[in-house]
């Protein structure tokens, strides 16, 4: 991968509402993205819907292909996984041989239904450090994006939402940044990866409010000029 | 307590730099505040400072007195505590008979020194659940102001920074906000105590972000229009 070559993106859990909504900002970006499913026709659908919205939007040619999850994280250089907590650690223990050397952005929030509008931390303090943990050193793990809604993401316009971003390496945050803001929105350097614990905490808290607003809410950092 | 009246509000470890700057703002919106310290000299001394301030902003009549703890714990409507984690169980111990059918507000943010830019939750979950379970279902813990520079408190001018609003019992989280908006901000219900893990957790992410962009950092909950 040359530096003027854009690294190819791999989306594990693709086809749900967040995964959906990534694939969409970083198609429309220029990357190439893998869509990854647990099934290759669910994956096979997702690139259909993907591709129908894209035409809606105007957008001209766009690279997705559909895969299974492990496929899709052998064939990428940057592998996001946007499943369900309930299903992160068996979907990372399938495709953890073909993480090695790659950067692995946790979108998972640790949500304990039915009362996901509570905080409910896992044993590990965060999920975003159950992945590192699981994955080990060689794999660079970053957390991202738990505070953004998918209604959102989903939007072709932009968002008013800031993104933190937890990971013990500063290149592989400064990575995943260039992404986030590929997507539209602001990425901050949040502290190592034991500090995704913030940014998991505050999706129940979102959804609180979204509760009373009837709204998808999101949080925008304040305050950074000098004073 | 008519309606008609304002709470007395009493700030314990008031002479620190969050609690001086949550003195400023309430003594000069008009309410009647009772500076709390572990020595009656002390908040004598942040007294007279706050008269200082409040007459060079050109201020006029203000309402404070200076106490110790205890004392104005005793004397106020709605108590409000700011000093470090350390400290936090030692002085609610102390007052613990005094907050009897109270709101307490609790302002503490686990941290733990020096590695404050590291989320280090404690075993309880956060320092507001804490305080639930050590003062007990007669005392109302509201969780708030965690996210906020007590740079920004301190000074007289608009406040860019939004509150989450922690606690058990929502009658006792609306009088929170409704002193939350007299000190210039929004304050947003965040869900139970146990939910104060969020902000608690977001202040060492805050810290990550103050160090990188030299600022006082804070968050705005974005997306709340109707869609």
């Amino acid at each position: 991968m040359t530096t003027e070559t854009l690294p190819i993106l791999a989306i594990l859990g693709g086809t749900g509402d967040l995964g959906t909504g990534l694939a969409r900002r970083w198609a429309q970006a220029g990357y190439q993205v893998l869509i990854g499913s647990r099934t290759q026709e669910k994956a096979e659908a997702a690139v259909a819907d993907l591709r129908e919205v894209m035409a809606e939007r105007g957008v001209g040619e766009i690279s997705v292909q559909a895969m299974e999850n492990l496929a899709a994280a052998q064939a990428a250089d940057i592998v996001a996984i946007t499943v369900p907590f309930s299903h992160q650690a068996s979907t990372l223990e399938l495709v953890k041989p073909a993480l090695q050397g790659k950067i692995l952005i946790d979108v998972t929030v640790p949500l304990v239904p039915p009362k996901v509008a509570r905080v409910q931390l896992p044993e590990g303090g965060s999920a975003g450090q159950i992945a590192q943990d699981l994955l080990g050193e060689e794999v660079a793990v970053v957390s991202a994006f738990q505070n953004v809604a998918a209604a959102h993401l989903q939007e072709g316009s932009g968002l008013d939402c800031d993104v933190l971003v937890c990971g013990n390496k500063k290149v592989a945050r400064e990575q995943v940044i260039t992404l986030i803001e590929a997507a539209g929105m602001r990425g901050f350097h949040a502290g190592m990866i034991n500090n995704a614990a913030a940014a998991e905490a505050l999706t129940s808290v979102l959804i609180v409010i979204n509760k009373q607003y009837s709204c998808h809410a999101g949080i925008r950092i304040t305050g950074l000029d000098h004073d």
